[in-house]
């Protein structure tokens, strides 16, 4: 079953066009790109019934940052579905991660009984079957994605969706045919703070000319990371909400703390006390699904595939799996990863220096709400590490006009959450829940998230 | 594998006994009970591994209440182990309800292809295999029960509550080996509200020396009426702090129905208009469960066995299994119904006259924390019925001190809910939240409902 996989290398010299001056630029240096169609990957057998192609992108000035993606062609129909650039959060989580777990066309076996060698199956509910989708590892360090300077490593919100956008604008530079095809920047988690800047980046790029010019419809975001502060601020309502704490607690906690979790003065020590008392209330639960398993404390992680299997994985030992894929000699060949460049695959590499340099994106939206686009914001409303509770508080610090109220949205006849919509006339925000969902849509909610996608990529209500 | 059914009719000459002035009163007239233990039930292949006894007592002056119950004896040790009296609430639903659908030994197999004939299979989480219980159905009209005369039927909360605890007075003259037996009144949902009477009744017997006397020990509710009055209003809440509504939505309802939503002025247009928004975003969802399959609109009930075995069956397709299994004649052979009593079975009979003559059961509480009893009240904490919220908040009006605080229970090494303890010294109350749990929480959750009531009962901490 084995085909050699065709390896493609294209070298572009970069143009720049600004259209107000129309000023021709020829700016240094080339950039290269490797392209590689995988028709097989270990742990699944026989040929991949989608179109895969896995390959790098330099950026940078001198294409020092070399950004491994995965590029799934729609299973629809490629020339007319919109294209996705995807980025998992973190930051610095493999966008592998999104696609393996979450919302590309193949997922683990979690099934078997030995969780050795690792078995790929379909999954039925991936947005590809409506979608061409770049899964991006971003920033450099992320994933198989490396630099070749010490610097390269060093990044930020800002320079992380600098880096994004610029390749976002190579890649398509070396696939021009998908340059027409509607283009959405989507992502979920830590991505939540970065899609809208990269949004920012691309409309800037299109309002000065930059060529190509890219075809921008809007933006995804789940259970997005947006004000890291207020977030964690409102897990404290979340929690009362959900019945984790008492109202007693809450209360207490409310009134000792004056609503101010993060920031406590180290002297206030009832507010300390209630604090102590709210995480021994939720340090033993999946923060990322309060009704999901939670890991039992002390799993030794280096003896992941000796343990036995047990009645359910939890979240952690399921997100194992990819450690173990990716590190496999077999599979990196399979998916032509340049030998040398990572010494070992990390889900998420924290090891890379990261300053977030952006407090809140909130003020990115306030300004794209200036433009011709549409925007998606999804929660999961029962994950405690991005309650909605906080995303809905900033979505309606908008002001944003509500042009659709409130209401139920379905997925196989079954109320599978709310959703509500807003509009200034240019821009549309659509925010939707997902009921009993958790931190990442379709890890959870699969079928839900599927139906939940397609409907707003189409335009029609959810 | 038949075996003959042992069917026994005891007639007792009732003996009370006033402790104080140790006057023995010969009351009028003798009552008779029937007894028969069951080897075999259709649909369950081979013999019961368990004790299972079914039979009438005759309540009332003339004993025109036949009350019909279900005795399972424990599968532990059942001379030591509790004896709980288990009522279905509705009220005027059969206890084969709770039996069958939730804590009892045997429940329906839903995994087969075709839905007749109804299959039973066992339940590994049966509170039988630590407690006797009997299930009874009560009032009379309810399940198999039945009146010989039509003033019978005429019901209310106190008559209710008091004839229960005749039932049980008479149950135990014929089966005195359970007379040591620490006793538990236990019920969920509408039998919150009678639960509380039938212990004030038993504790009134016991002060007035009445014999037997009974070793009441304390009483269990789940996810109990209480005030309908106050639940309904709590729906709004619950519906906001569960995502059901938007917080723009529960602030404007608050503000326009000033926190009334049951008793509304017909004019306060603002506030009906609140009410139907919130009515449409809940009205699909199954209210004992915002996370389980609701049923299809338009399910045609007398087709119920015609349909196709759906993905995964709504709760009220699951409770049809009930009606069919009880209205097949050779069921009622097998659990020696008397025949003509009863011409079709109804999981519950609204059409039994009902007077809701205690509006609130909290006084029955309030007096109940002056005796030395333990009390037991469990919420799932996913219940849109009765929310944990209003549950909540009558249990922190009778201002018991807390002797041991909200902190997480754990089941299967997850957190199983959260639960508080609260003492007066003689009086001690448990309240338990389950954790994604139901309107019954055995139901939803039963290795969770199993493990806590055993500690529970076994005075261990949740």
């Amino acid at each position: 079953m084995t085909k050699t996989n065709r390896s493609l290398t294209i070298c572009i010299r970069l143009l720049w066009l600004w259209e107000k001056s129309l000023l021709l630029l020829l700016l240094l240096p080339n950039f290269c790109s490797t392209q590689t169609i995988i028709k097989n990957l270990p742990g699944f057998s026989g040929d991949l019934p989608f179109k895969l192609e896995t390959g790098y992108v330099g950026v940078g000035n001198k294409d020092e940052l070399q950004l491994f993606y995965y590029f799934i062609e729609s299973e629809r129909s490629p020339e007319n579905d919109p294209l996705l650039l995807w980025i998992t959060g973190g930051p610095r989580c493999s966008s592998f991660s999104g696609l393996v777990y979450e919302n590309g066309p193949i997922s683990f076996s979690f099934t078997s009984i030995t969780k050795h060698p690792v078995e790929l199956v379909l999954n039925p509910y991936s947005w590809t079957k409506l979608a061409n989708i770049i899964f991006l590892d971003a920033p450099a360090g992320t994933g198989f994605s490396y630099s070749t300077t010490a610097d390269g490593y060093n990044t930020s919100d800002t320079i992380h969706a600098k880096r994004a956008s610029e390749f976002l604008q190579r890649w398509l530079l070396t696939h021009p045919k998908f340059l027409a095809n509607p283009l959405y920047i989507s992502g979920d988690s830590y991505s939540g703070k970065i899609v809208p800047i990269i949004v920012q980046e691309i409309t800037n790029g299109i309002e000065a000319g930059i060529a190509p010019s890219l075809n921008l419809k809007g933006y995804v975001i789940g259970n997005p990371v947006t004000n890291r502060k207020e977030e964690l601020n409102s897990q404290i309502e979340f929690a009362h909400r959900m019945t984790l704490i008492s109202t007693r607690m809450f209360e207490s906690t409310k009134r000792n703390c004056k609503g101010e979790y993060v920031d406590v003065d180290p002297n206030n020590e009832l507010c300390l006390n209630n604090l102590q008392a709210f995480e021994e209330c939720i340090s033993r639960l999946e923060e990322s699904h309060i009704l999901a398993p939670a890991c039992a404390p002390g799993i030794d992680d280096d003896n992941f595939l000796s343990f036995p299997f047990p009645e359910q994985l939890c979240r952690v030992e399921r997100q194992r799996y990819s450690e173990v894929w990716a590190n496999d000699m077999n599979v990196r060949k399979a998916l032509n990863i340049r030998e040398g460049t990572k010494a070992e695959w990390a889900r998420c590499n924290s090891s890379i220096p990261y300053i977030k340099d952006v407090r809140s994106s909130v003020d990115y939206h306030r300004n794209l709400m200036q433009k011709s686009l549409r925007a998606f914001v999804y929660s999961g409303d029962h994950d405690l590490k991005v309650p909605h509770v906080s995303t809905e508080a900033w979505i309606e610090s908008l002001s944003l006009p509500i042009v659709d109220d409130w209401k139920a949205w379905f997925s196989n006849n079954q109320v599978a959450g709310y959703r509500v919509g807003y509009s200034n006339g240019e821009y549309h925000l659509t925010y939707a829940t997902i009921k009993g969902g958790g931190h990442t849509g379709p890890e959870f909610n699969p079928r839900e998230s599927f139906d939940m996608i397609e409907r707003w990529l189409e335009h029609s209500p959810l």
